[in-house]
């Protein structure tokens, strides 16, 4: 997507460490106008799919896919990041590691709203090595649902989160895919 | 507002200890197409005031703050919760307790994206003690922004919250305000 390209050549910052920072219109601050075009544009490349769901993480993916999800007009169900060993009622988990946070933790959905025959679209801001996302592919199957795929914004396709998730069968779509970056400033995209 | 009150009535489950779970609309699963009507509410009730930013908090803020802001054609920046002290660049802090998880923690938004000059509408999904809301009216201070007020989606009115910051001079629209419920399933609403 040329916008979104352009987009973060214009706005992303690089940092050492491999971190591209998009908080000015992504995960801190978040251009809604721009995210209706994300939202037009998954809407394109999976308007052959039915999806009765959309799925997605908490916290930065939650804005991004309740925009997308009003062009499926479907709901949004987040998976929560488990605070507390004990919680009320049943629920589907599984484990992410964040390369972030340098940590592993629980994250939850409730039974009640994911079901068998249930065809889910996972919606996120990132996608590296690809935790999250088999996570999320975790919870889904659990469920028995059906995983239509997954619209990632912004995918660091140097890392082996796109083949990991690919090699698997799922369908995932980055609007984005980013080569090679650094803190120079200079960003390439996957052609 | 009428529909949001029989949502509640509906869909909303009261537990022992003050808990009203929302989470098949609001704040686990959203229900996209009624937070729309919700949107078009929050514009009603402040379509006479200048809103150059959307402020919320994460997590379950965001989803319904991207939502609303579509109607004011503003950008949402959501309050992080600082997972670490060492936070590259400059933020503005405040503390929060979280009630439900009995603990207080660090929220900041960064100095980039709050400015004095910015006139701050505040989107969240509960007020009870007022402890979010207050945290994110002193981040709006301290960047020398302007409150334009606070659209809540349900106040539990019988909770100091609400008087708390009316009597700060913030202006606070409830969607929903809660005056007593029981785990029997009664919810009166005030009037």
């Amino acid at each position: 997507m040329k916008l979104l390209e352009e987009k973060i050549r214009k706005d992303g910052k690089v940092f050492e460490g491999n971190i591209l920072k998009v908080d000015s219109f992504v995960n801190h601050q978040i251009d809604v106008k721009f995210m209706n075009e994300i939202g037009k544009e998954f809407k394109r490349l999976f308007e052959n799919e039915e999806v009765t769901k959309i799925l997605t993480i908490e916290a930065s993916g939650i804005g991004i896919a309740c925009i997308v999800a009003q062009y499926f007009d479907v709901p949004v169900l987040f998976a929560k990041k488990a605070k507390t060993v004990n919680i009320a009622g049943d629920v589907y988990t599984s484990k992410v590691e964040s390369f972030t946070h340098k940590r592993v933790y629980d994250i939850i959905v409730s039974k009640e709203f994911l079901h068998a025959g249930d065809k889910v679209l996972i919606i996120d801001d990132f996608l590296a090595q690809g935790s999250a996302l088999c996570g999320l592919i975790k919870l889904i199957k659990d469920a028995n649902a059906t995983v239509v795929g997954a619209g990632i914004v912004i995918e660091k396709a140097y890392q082996a989160g796109g083949k990991l998730v690919r090699d698997m069968g799922v369908r995932v779509e980055s609007l984005a895919k980013i080569q090679s970056m650094s803190p120079n400033g200079t960003i390439e995209f996957v052609d």
